[in-house]
Order: structure tokens, then sequence, then C-alpha cells
């Protein structure tokens, strides 16, 4: 099939996330892929010049759905819940991608700065958006300004992180529980910074 | 100086620790550690044939000694004591080697597999002498045993570490407060998974 120069890059991208989302990142070889897309391994170089090219510009593009699912999902609804569909959009997302997601937080693809750096563009664009919905909510700018709720946000985050690597790492809990030790724990956040929670309700 | 093995290779360790701990891993080279022990480049790879083995050498030792400072303070005191007394240690120790803390944590260091394990390590070490600790207090094995429990710590650990790498990025916060707050967090994640906090008091 010939396609353009967009489709072509569209088409290569979105092969090379549904391969790097089943398997490991060395598992995947450029032959496979190139293979799997009917073209040869000089055209797939000319689109992405290395398999860690590729890699990457996968990583960015699930990084941005990401994003831009957990923090759109519930609009209009309380905050509380809009958070209770945020937590779930995400469980959801990387539960469809435990492994590749796994081995990306735990340095199993062999992190390098490029990789660093995509993944803590996500934290820190998650970490905008909550807290300028929190900003938007009674709690104001006055209580979201202080350093110590950013700190407490990035924690909750990390946890965030590190509660659903250990779940889908063993999968011995349901995900709902998981979800709402979540939801209390950004509870429990605002009220050890002194935040009242009736705001979330 | 001439030195026998063991002798030798600790003063290696140790020269390479103080040297990781306070310049980036890109910037330090085997030919300036070398000069610093004051001896050849080739007697410096007999023990370490590489930078990058001197490197995880000394990440061992350090995250051995995080663990064993974090877990074995307050020994004897109040549960709620002991935890404000580790997490001290864990905050002291994390800010004195900040600048190696944050990029090890952020895949500056170029992280690989070995590297990886060190850290997962560390944190399987400190998760499981945490359940120990709690496992001995009245909140018994039964509770202690249960997969959300383990779920909720690894995230509170996961919080702990990333509210730690934002404090010492901004540094606009004092260190008690950050402590305060990951102690509040720790009692809320027990309340979030049906424990009763007095056990802590």
């Amino acid at each position: 099939m010939r396609l353009d120069g967009d489709d072509r890059r569209a088409q290569l991208l979105a092969l090379g996330r549904a391969t790097f989302s089943e398997r490991s990142y060395d598992e995947v070889s450029i032959e496979e892929l190139a293979r799997a897309a009917g073209i040869s391994k000089g055209l797939l170089y000319h689109y992405f010049p290395t398999k860690r090219d590729l890699y990457v510009a996968g990583l960015r593009a699930t990084a941005d759905e990401l994003v831009e699912r957990t923090t759109t999902v519930g609009q209009g609804q309380a905050p509380i819940d809009r958070v209770r569909a945020g937590l779930d959009a995400f469980l959801d997302h990387v539960s469809a991608h435990a492994p590749a997601f796994i081995a990306l937080m735990r340095g199993g693809v062999g992190s390098d700065p490029e990789i660093a750096a995509v993944v803590q563009g996500a934290r820190d664009r998650l970490l905008e958006r909550i807290l300028s919905n929190a900003g938007a909510t009674p709690l104001g700018a006055s209580v979201t300004a202080r350093p110590i709720f950013r700190i407490a946000l990035s924690g909750w985050l990390g946890a965030v992180e590190a509660a659903s690597i250990d779940w889908l790492t063993r999968r011995d809990c349901p995900r709902e529980h998981v979800r709402e030790l979540l939801v209390q724990l950004l509870l429990a956040t605002l009220v050890a910074i002194g935040a009242p929670t009736s705001v979330l309700r």
C-alpha cells in the first residue's frame, strides 16, 4: 500500500505504539516492524532514524493521551466525582498498557534523559491541570498557590503511580479498591495541609 | 600510599560516592577519580572495570545505608514517633545528596536495568521493614497481610519519594512541613484502608 508521508508516519507510529505496549522494548526489532508495515527497513528509518526514536514518539503520544483523558473526564460533575473519573481513566489506561507502563516507570526500557523528560513532562502537565482545577474550586488560589499544596499534590501523584505499579504487578485486589484508596488519600492530603475537604463534595 | 586490596576498594568506593553525590554522573571522569585517589587509571579499572560499575557499587552502598538508617531509628518509641524519626532520617539523607538523588530518581543518570534494580530493591526492603514493623503493632498480621495494605503502603512510599523530589527541587518550604505532611498521609492511608490509627499513637 502506498501512503503519503504524513499517513505513513502515522501508520508507523500507531504500529510502534501497539507493538511496544504489548512487548518489551528489547524484544521488538526494526526488521519486524518494517515487515508488519509492509515496507523496507530503509523506508522505516527515513521516518524514524532509530528504534528509540519510534519508541519515544509513541511514548509522547501515549503520554499526551493519558494527560488529556484523565483531566477532561467528568466535567460539570462535583470535584470529587471528577477526581474519581480521572482516576478511573488513569487506571484503565495503565491497565491496558501494563507491561509497557511498568517497564517505563521502573527503568526497564533503559531510561535515558529524553524518555525521563517525557515522563516528567506528563507529570508536570497533570499536576498543572490538577492545580488549575483545584484553583477553580472554592479552595481558591490563596490555598493552591502555597508551596506545600504543590508538594502535597506531587506526593499524591507519586502515590497514584506507585500504587498503580504495585497493583498491576500483582493484580491481587479489585481496581475499585485501589481507586477508592487514592480518592481517600487525596481527601486526606487536603486535610493534612489544612484545606477544607468540603470543597470537593 | 600503598593499600591492600580491600582497603583500596573501600577507598575508591568512598571516593566515588563522595564525587557522584556532588556532581552529575556525566561530569565525573575516571581520569579524575584515579588522580584524586593517587593511582593509575589501570589500577582503578582493576577494582571497577567501568565508571558505571563504580557508580552502581556506590549507589548500592548508599541505598543500604538509607534503608538501615530510616528503619532502625526511634526503636522503643511509639510507632508514630518511629515513623517521624524514620522520615527525618530519610529527608536528611536525600537532602544531603540532593542532586544525585534527583538525577537518580528522574532518570538523569541514564538509568539501566542494574540501576533500576538497586532502586527497586531499596523500595522493596523499605516496604518489607515497614510492613514487618506494622505487623508487630496491634494492627496485627490480619490487617497487614491484606493486598490493599501493601498497595497503600507502596503508594505512601511513592508519595514520600515524589514529595521529597519536589521539595528538594525548589526548597520553598521548611523540611518539617514536608515531614508532617507525610506523617499525616500515613495516618490517612491507614484510615483509608480501614485500619484504626490509634495503634500508631
